[in-house]
């Protein structure tokens, strides 16, 4: 038995037939992760009896932690408890606490427990429950020829909040310290770029600190990790900061979004969009986020060349001459919709998203925006060969970071756009 | 041996850290299903040598067919051939069909083959190719111990264009017909209603047909499969239209703004939108679909008050007395859209997404929508007490529905609004 392998045997009908993705094992490892410790095999199977026996058999003896996900709900086909007692040799009991915590669970809904819910409460004799602060069935813990089996339902929600309670009992079984960990959200630089400035700076790289990249278009996220709490990860911070700063729009789970409402929070400004080609992406994109309306003023969809005239004051003839995708038409409908609006600063784009409607001149993913104030403002054409659903995606992002970039007085383009830029 | 076992094995430490969720196995078992077969067991693990030819000899001689995803790429850490060759006891052998294959892969990207990309032809001897019609790494098929061992590349874009040859070399194996499946996308009605609605109606549901759901919020899709081709599937498709047939916006992977789209082409009509607490979505969601620019006139995101008044021509006297979040208001928002636009048709919404600004009257969650056109106009307030995300996504989509409904002279409201419209 490796003293440290950790499995994970996850149950269920729906991961089986394909009609559910498996995202509990991602958010397990990610947990695991923060302990320094790592998911070494993963066995996914339905709810069939006889094949879980057996993996359970396999596991039990060879692995030091099995993580068992799903089979804790209420139905027949909820195995989990009857199996890992089986493997265990002991009977199913009645256990209080389950039963007091199922109990609860159901006077909160004002339900009278059926013999379903109350099959929760039955686990292994001498299994330790894990709390489950979000749902009736309980989790357990419980030793099984050495290895330390720890199981937890398969709703999402309900694992999420019982990840802390599983970690804690893993860490006490084989040790583990909380890693020191920094997820830095950047945008406009890719991964190999960014790892090319960091080796050609690598003396300032100490040996000790990960380097962890995870592309979550349109944003790259930039992953430090150290063994334990130490001024090393500070230091490599501090050194993506001189290498890729500009590209930095926040920690953790911030969106561009997020870090552009912030800083027009801190200036006290109001913006604005006017698109065409992203068709509201970018005004969507800025309502999902809570509180945006201390910030986003207004936004103009003009789809229609006759709308672009009529609501954002697009002047006729140079939609004639020059064509919708073209700087004077962005700089126009850019400033009507300030205008229009009395917004501080704003943003406009107009392109060719596809997968119709290119030409030998301008292609499909063809795209000008315009950003800026009225005393301020820029323009930038740019082709993007890529799908319908991406072009857009990365024109509204890139829309939100030109006015984050002109707020905040850092280079005008990211180093993805001044390389593309035409 | 269980004659029809299908096992899957995958491979890649970015599924053991968690920074990639695993979509691939879904998209086979997917393709598996079309043809009446399933995944009976999926084995993950890393790149590591040792718990990969554990795992091969464990499927080989057990499961009749083993997938196996990942592995196949230039690198070192890339291992699949090389451990099959070794579990099959020959030697890996450059494979004339995947040397040109490579060759004509760099060829046609005008680079020089190197090491690495040649590796990608170096086949366990006796292995027959599986195309791959995307990126440079062919799969290939091989017998070990009476497995049929059946390599596929790691890229979701390549493996599903592999997919045919993977299911027609396991067709050829064990069998398997065709079975005939309706995909229906609907919105508006729950599973439990759609269900009850079938159950007391069940003298009209053959036993060979299975029902099945998928939740894809806000879409519930509904599947039906049969064996094989067969007159009871589309006597079930029937059954559905009188029980639910409103709420069936179309098949495959249709979207309510597709199916929308669809409405407003085939009626020569064109839509507008004024949204303010879903800023931009209902827009962005009709402009994610290629060819929208035909039925898409404009939409307005009027977010803050004064917008509403200077931009739509809401009346300001209206917005202090009743508020912003009020049927005057929304109708007004509607007329001014219809108007501003020479739009036929649209729809108007505000409220409150939260999870601030909510008051005892008008709690978050609250939602005013109007739809229609000038001469028919129509009005609803709801309340849909959950988080903001999902509030913005579920008053869009009814946005779409609710004009979809009055163009096809369908029922007013599908059943989740008519039950809980105020």
């Amino acid at each position: 038995m490796n003293p440290n392998d950790i499995h994970l045997l996850l149950t269920g009908d729906e991961l089986m037939s394909g009609d559910t993705v498996d995202s509990n094992s991602s958010m397990i490892a990610q947990s695991l992760a923060a302990f320094g410790h790592g998911v070494a095999e993963k066995v996914t199977l339905g709810d069939d009896r006889a094949r879980l026996v057996a993996a359970l058999q396999r596991a039990a003896g060879t692995a030091r932690i099995l993580i068992m996900n799903g089979g804790l709900g209420p139905t027949q086909d909820d195995l989990t408890a009857e199996l890992v007692a089986a493997a265990a040799s002991v009977e199913l009991v009645l256990h209080p606490e389950a039963d007091k915590h199922v109990r609860d669970w159901c006077a909160a809904r004002s339900i009278e427990p059926n013999d379903a819910n109350l099959k929760q409460a039955w686990l292994p004799e001498g299994a330790a429950i894990i709390h489950n602060p979000r749902g009736s069935a309980v989790g357990f813990a419980m030793d099984v020829s050495g290895t330390l089996i720890l199981t937890t339902p398969g709703v999402p929600g309900e694992l999420r909040a019982m990840l802390p309670e599983v970690c804690e009992r893993i860490v006490a079984a084989i040790g583990g310290g909380e890693s020191h960990r920094v997820r830095l959200q950047t945008f406009g630089i890719g991964e190999s770029t960014a790892q090319a400035r960091i080796d050609e700076d690598s003396e300032h790289w100490p040996v000790d600190v990960v380097l962890g990249f995870r592309a979550g278009m349109p944003q790259l996220e930039i992953k430090l990790t150290a063994g334990s709490a130490s001024p090393e990860v500070d230091q490599c911070r501090q050194t993506l900061e001189r290498l890729i700063g500009d590209h930095i729009i926040g920690e953790d789970d911030v969106t561009l979004a997020g870090a552009l409402q912030q800083v027009l929070r801190e200036q006290g400004k109001k913006m604005v969009t006017a698109e065409s080609c992203t068709g509201g992406l970018i005004a969507a994109m800025m309502t999902a986020e809570p509180g945006s309306s201390a910030v986003f003023e207004a936004g103009f969809v003009t789809y229609a060349n006759s709308i672009k005239h009529s609501v954002l004051g697009v002047d006729n003839t140079t939609l004639e001459t020059e064509g919708a995708v073209s700087e004077s038409v962005v700089r126009q409908m850019l400033s009507g919709a300030l205008e229009r609006s009395g917004a501080d600063i704003g943003v406009a784009v107009s392109g060719i998203a596809g997968p119709d409607g290119g030409t030998e001149e301008k292609p499909v993913g063809t795209v000008w925006l315009a950003w800026g104030t009225t005393d301020e403002m820029h323009a930038l054409k740019t082709v993007l060969p890529t799908d319908r659903a991406m072009f857009q995606k990365l024109v509204a992002a890139a829309g939100l970071d030109l006015i984050r970039r002109q707020l905040l007085g850092l280079p005008k383009l990211p180093h993805y756009f001044s390389r593309r830029a035409i």
